[in-house]
């Protein structure tokens, strides 16, 4: 880094939900600036723009682009409009950073990633959990040889907001029953949650998905299956096995039914030299390992792992460096695939699905 | 029990492999005599004979029927063979302990447990994870209601003898070579320990398998696949999900190529009440759970558990008290059941398969 | 039929393709006019216009909506917007015969089919094989129990027409060559003529189409699978087994490369009391039938039947009758649903899907 | 062949159901002498050899064996015993006529064909479709390149003794009550007449079976589904599609409910250059075909086609030439091993099975 970074010119489109989070990230980095907020919403648009200190509001996408003044743009938008939203930024020539899932399927998320890559642009898709200091440290771990083939995995995601207060009345909550409901945009668990412990998993193996079983399942949670507007059809719990590229196998779940986990991801990895287990819960993260002389006796060592930057950092650095950056769109669009891959296995008993 | 329990005399079929644990089981019961061994090989049966002091020897199972001086039998003869080993003692009207798998396919299984049934005589299948306490606590916590209603579970065998040396050369010793056969007469990962985690997971669960889905992976161990007359084509690492007759759902995996991992059974399971997570490598166990307050906050704590007689004493004292025991050749069957279809859904491309 | 038919005004959305025949059916009702044609094409429509002796032409559906003075219309579009240019029309209250396939996909047909229903207006899917006499027969027998409960059958539908250039130069010609690419819209021989013979087989059978297992094929046609912009992935050889609502089952092909046939629908369906078989060829139909005494001795004799109206006939009358007519919306959507699991089927392994 | 044929001696082991019409195509044949019958049913044994004036009978094949006088057998066991029966024969190096289907599963078959390539004598399986001579044609005409590449096929064999008396009664004879239930050791429709038109459809393509999907279906046919000792479980309809190791794919069908044919072998198969319809009752058989300037017309002409020799004929030809004859061991092999590939694909949703 120099001591004068170039300046960078952000635009924020949509701006409830996590947007503070990315007002707040880039808030701190020297030489950026969010120079605009977009939402067809005027008063959370006017809201968002005064708390964090933005000069201009846009009412719509067309506008910000017609206008111009801007380098990159963090998408924030609902879900479903992600491929809308940035196929025009693409076009426009600006970098960006999209909220996961990239898309709402594969055949959307796909076009996003070939627009990018036409465009030229740094394209990242904000899976937050790349943030993870040991899952980082693991990752780096595997690809250096240090638990030699990989053999076998387990990974998990496990909540429990479904059986207990902790997060809020589920419900009772806007927040918590769409999650629930296929008719309000929800893929259930798998969607939710699902792509975090893909990535999580692939990530560290170093190996993508070649081939996925899955099956998912959706628990009486209320009398006849709704409450108000909700029909509560989309999945509770989801397990899956799946063969990686590297001809290593492991099972993949994940459940917001886990009592006794508020938000634990859980991955054990093991190879023909030693195994590694990393936990994290979103905040903080551990690394364990079975290398060298303590695999022969089965024991485990903590093991240390640097800081890691966050993807709002990192996204920053390549449009500075001109250089790409990882998880990039082709990353989001392959775990889209995976996901749709999923839903599919499930609705056709089960059956294993080759990418 | 009373001051002077009935005399008992069994005998043990098959004097090789696991009999001397037997042996040596019933030599401390009091009232229990082992009247004789069986086995075809002279010089084997005259040494177990001789070191473990018992009295008369067979050289086939016929000739010891056809004596007839005793009640029960303890059957240690290799897996393929217990079928046609176990009927003749069923329809003598002796009672039998058998070690697992009960048999090399459901078919055998079932009739052997049908026979058992008609014979009306105490019939128990050697399950020796049974006699692990805190799994045993675990299923009567769950039975008594202190998860809630079941959703969601993870479980796992993992062992690591093809990564490390510590039970001997893998690739020298027949002990393990055959296991990685199928002419051999394994059935790979899934064969030798997948029983043990089915039967661990679903009788914590306190519900049966009403569909698999499962996928199995042989790795390269050797230059062309083989070590002198073994073929390794067994597979290594089984990864499988399930759905309960509960409704609940789960992954169960195994594999031997666990680094980190000598012998370790984990089960993980959620209600909609708590969560428990049981521990055990053979010889000690551990159980956590999160279960009332904990649940809210998403604490675990170590639970008590008492210690659990070995089957060997369950067994004796069944046919004591006339009653039946688990886990019985019922059971027994249903496990292989189980196991067939998960075999049955690898070669299918893991379509799910039902009961 | 009264003498003074109640005067209708039809227009014709989409004015190339097979809008001649629907316009040329029109022609010769009493009290039947076609007063207007819609196209985007204004030398399309003009020349349509002109040789059908049409008053009046739109560039748009809106705005022929907004005129208003029609009370039906034939929806003659691309299949890939039959959905969006009949909603309009339903939405307006006008009575719909629309082309097949109904739509797409089952989303967008099931949305269309609630609508007619919504609307209260007449709605029809023009399956012109329908119009088929022994096929009708062939129902009529079924429902009327002259074969007793089915069994099992088989339906095919065979066309050579890459193999002979009968019907033109697959290779050359445009309306050949967009029927083997999938970017192209075509879903391959399963989208193109699949419809007709699932309607056939389960229209004569009085039964749904409650599982279905499907295997699709493309063949190499030409040197890197592609004809100058045409990508020739879609399918040319469908083959599918299925299961009935009503336990019968039977088998279901299709193909494009069946040497010796242009163009022939056969259907040979099996109860406990006898067995038909049906022919045709578009043009010319033949119905046979082994029933009563002839079913003993396995013989077959030729079955009369009386001639059919046309679609175009029997929507008209449904419309002056106020009453619903077959096949109905409802009809092409349940008709998609299959073609989609199909498709999906042939994805998954062929694993059979259940409705 | 010469004046003076090489005299040959054989036996009959197994002299009960077709045993009869092995002894007469003998009969027939110069220098063929049936030397011994033998069969464990002394009174069955007797008559067998009275009525066909055979010299000498054993009741046990290890007799016979020790005897050693014969230089062929013709295997007409039950089915379940061809593997027990024949392996005996061809280490003692005689040559082996088996009925059809070779034995009862493909582990057991295959082990069969590769004993009889070990001991390097003539071995058949006795699939009798094979002396069609309209099929014997069609399958040369495909070898000669006459339909060009093939594409797509149906073959199917329907038969309806399920539901006319032509047979005789069903439900009161034990030749046909056996066939209904798997207790009774059928595999239903699929094992009865599959293996019949597999072979069909394979031998004329010329192609074997690569991957097949197979639904099969049992259908109520008494009260309880059981008459007297026999439960009906054994299935009444069979459909499957396959692909080819050639590409080309198909439908492969049969009933006991296809009323109206008694016993119909038919094969519609189509390549690039012309088409072929093969039929057959098992005593006559047409060929017709669309070749040449017919399939641009779609015009079908009656083919021409030889006689063939017996399998008999050629089993006694092949012996004395030192050569080998079709349809051997490992053609029933391969056989059984899609059939037993059909029966788990019904097991499992039909998946599609690859050999």
């Amino acid at each position: 880094m120099s001591d004068n970074p170039r300046p960078l010119r952000l635009i924020i489109v949509g701006t409830g939900g996590m947007a503070k989070n990315h007002a707040a990230a880039y808030a701190g980095m020297p030489g950026v600036t969010v120079v605009a907020g977009v939402d067809r919403d005027p008063t959370r648009l006017a809201a968002f723009l005064a708390a964090h200190d933005i000069e201009r509001g846009f009412a719509s996408l067309d506008e910000a682009i017609a206008w111009g003044g801007f380098d990159a743009a963090s998408n924030v938008t609902p879900d479903a409009i992600h491929h809308d939203t940035t196929l025009p930024l693409l076009a426009a020539g600006k970098h960006v950073l999209c909220e996961k899932p990239l898309a709402a399927n594969y055949r959307d998320a796909a076009e996003m990633a070939a627009s990018a890559t036409r465009a030229g642009v740094v394209n990242m898709v904000n899976l937050t959990y790349r943030d993870t200091p040991a899952m980082s440290e693991a990752a780096r771990l595997v690809a250096a040889g240090a638990i030699g083939d990989l053999r076998h995995f387990e990974a998990s995601y496990l909540q429990s907001w479904l059986t207990q207060p902790a997060w809020g009345a589920w419900d009772k909550e806007e927040q918590w029953l769409w999650r629930l409901s296929t008719a309000h945009g929800s893929m259930g668990v798998l969607g939710d949650v699902g792509v975090h412990i893909l990535d999580y998993a692939t990530h560290v193996a170093g190996s993508d998905v070649a081939s996925i079983s899955c099956r998912l399942q959706t628990f009486d949670k209320a009398p006849g299956g709704r409450i108000g507007d909700y029909v509560l059809d989309a999945n509770d719990s989801a397990v899956m096995h799946v063969q990686l590229a590297s001809g290593a196998i492991g099972v993949i779940h994940a459940s917001r039914f886990a009592s006794g986990y508020m938000n634990d991801l859980t991955l054990r990895i093991f190879g023909t030299k030693g195994g590694l287990a990393v936990w994290s819960d979103g905040k903080r993260s551990t690394l364990r390992g079975s290398l060298g002389e303590d695999m022969i006796t089965a024991d485990w060592a903590d093991l240390p792992f640097p800081p890691v930057e966050t993807n709002y950092t990192r996204f920053i650095a390549a449009i500075r460096a001109g250089q790409p950056v990882a998880p990039d769109f082709a990353r989001g669009a392959a775990l889209q695939q995976v996901l749709d891959l999923a839903a599919l296995s499930d609705r056709a008993h089960a059956v294993a699905l080759e990418i």
